[in-house]
């Protein structure tokens, strides 16, 4: 038997994606209609994983369904809002089996369950080249209350929602460049990276407290780097006050250099601002305060800074770019 | 100097694309924010071109820009809405020049002036594969009208907007398998597949008078065939009345076949049913009549059939499906 062509698999393995949500209209169009609601704004945002580069070539595809969609939640829930459905491209690699697509349709059914999505539409293309998977998602914030990387002002703390370098250590372990530590830890790091915690719970919080939020996708100090500058503000921080997870700290005590952790990509936590008293609120529901938003001046330009011990730590290279 | 990365470019070559709309904020934010219009639904679509399957790879990427823009607009106009903003995908290979990539925005930028639209966002990835691009785009239509694939009725009439098979031959024509015809009808065709000619401003007659309506991508044969089953019915199209271009009439005289042309891709022509007054009406905007609904039996099923001279003629793929 021949392998199914594109309608055939919407029909199998999409339809189901999308169930009776008014928005997909049961994907026998092409065209997903979006009811206006007059009390939210629409959220979107767009977010891509390609064989090779975002992931391994071998990795199961149900993992990296999951990781695109959590991928691609983090963005809204940074922002304050709720995710609830998305567009989806498929550019699948000759010879790529039924069953693997089958598991990446498991992938997203499994995640989109948990938090609570609908499929509302997309496109299925063949490619020569790698497998490459895009997300376009749709998230709901109250109407004019949306986060973004603007609003934060001189004296608000900065804070992060959780442990930080968690994907970057998983990913060193993938490649082999992370030994002597216990399995149990190795196991922790890895599953970090290929399926990020991402925390819809903190949205509220978020919402209400921040003064500006975003997700960590680059590493902490180029993404504080970029909220800094779009502030005109320098962020500082403290080193020592960053969460780790106590086997990032074993691996540091193992010689992995703590900047690295700082520089790594994919954490998908929550990186924000706030007030005074915002910030007090936030680490009550599980924040953690790393640093401080300062007034660029010509000695202290705008920008993210790392500090340990009072001193200043100089990187080079603040930002994870994909190795390509 | 080394290339630009991911952050310059989307300052060099994206935020231009982005101008002031409220939606994009600048692109300083990964998530466009898309204010709630009591008025309209917000229609949403996705469609990818990958290098080698839906273009040559040699072809100039202005152009790649400005089809990937049609085809995506193509598909809010055939639900009777109007296209205003879209999210990008790209995907670069290794070793694309910044040329490219500046050639392919400015490609962008030709059809979003010409056709109203802005950027709200985006991702930029790169790849070991083929320049893959996708586009998510957004259109309004007003509450509760736009058209879908269902609706039509049993006597409705079937109606396409312009030309079909101009695209197909002009694909012929870039590979070679068509020959003997005045250059000035194959530059008019190979155009045609380069840069589909779409109309906006159909989209008002469609809502106002089709009872169902989508466009034709993959061949007016299997596109009306999926339109016929989303509403259990049969559709009759006669070959004699679909309209062809003088240069598609050129080709045929010269032995390419007539249903060749039903059944090619890329005609981004809008396909619609309507009741008879509504018919009328449509013709009058520059539609044609190609055919009529009638009721499915055991005898007649549901789906598409060509007719010439009163005779069936029997198709055996009535669909074009990309070549991998």
């Amino acid at each position: 038997m021949s392998e199914p062509d594109e309608f055939s698999i919407i029909d199998q393995l999409f339809k189901p994606l999308a169930g009776f949500s008014r928005e997909a209209r049961g994907l026998i169009d092409d065209v997903a209609v979006i009811p206006p609601d007059p009390d939210h704004d629409l959220l979107v945002s767009t977010d891509a994983l390609v064989a090779g580069v975002h992931f391994f070539e071998h990795d199961p595809l149900d993992l990296v369904a999951r990781k695109l969609m959590r991928v691609n939640i983090s963005d809204i829930i940074a922002k304050g809002g709720t995710a609830y459905g998305y567009q989806l491209l498929t550019a699948w690699p000759r010879g790529l089996s039924l069953n693997d697509k089958r598991d990446f349709a498991r992938g997203l059914k499994t995640e989109q369950d948990r938090f609570g999505l609908t499929l509302f539409g997309g496109d299925t293309v063949s490619t020569p080249g790698p497998l490459t998977v895009s997300m376009t998602i749709f998230g709901k914030a109250p109407r004019g209350r949306a986060l973004s990387r603007a609003g934060a002002r001189a004296g608000d703390r900065v804070l992060v929602s959780g442990y930080i370098g968690q994907a970057h250590l998983g990913l060193r372990a993938l490649q082999g460049r992370l030994s002597d530590l216990p399995n149990g830890d190795v196991n922790e790091l890895i599953s970090a990276y290929h399926l990020p915690e991402i925390r819809p719970d903190l949205a509220h919080a978020v919402l209400r407290h921040a003064s500006a939020a975003m997700d960590i996708s680059d590493g902490l100090l180029g993404d504080a780097d970029h909220l800094a500058r779009a502030n005109t503000l320098m962020i500082r921080i403290e080193l020592d006050k960053v969460p780790t997870s106590p086997a990032a700290r074993a691996a540091i005590a193992e010689g992995v250099s703590a900047v690295d952790l700082m520089t790594g990509g994919d954490d998908y936590q929550i990186l924000c601002t706030a007030g005074e008293a915002g910030a007090k609120a936030l680490i009550m529901t599980g924040f953690y305060d790393i640093g401080a938003c300062v007034s660029a001046t010509p000695e202290t330009p705008a920008g993210a800074c790392l500090f340990a011990g009072g001193r200043r730590i100089e990187v080079t290279d603040k930002g994870f770019r994909h190795p390509l």
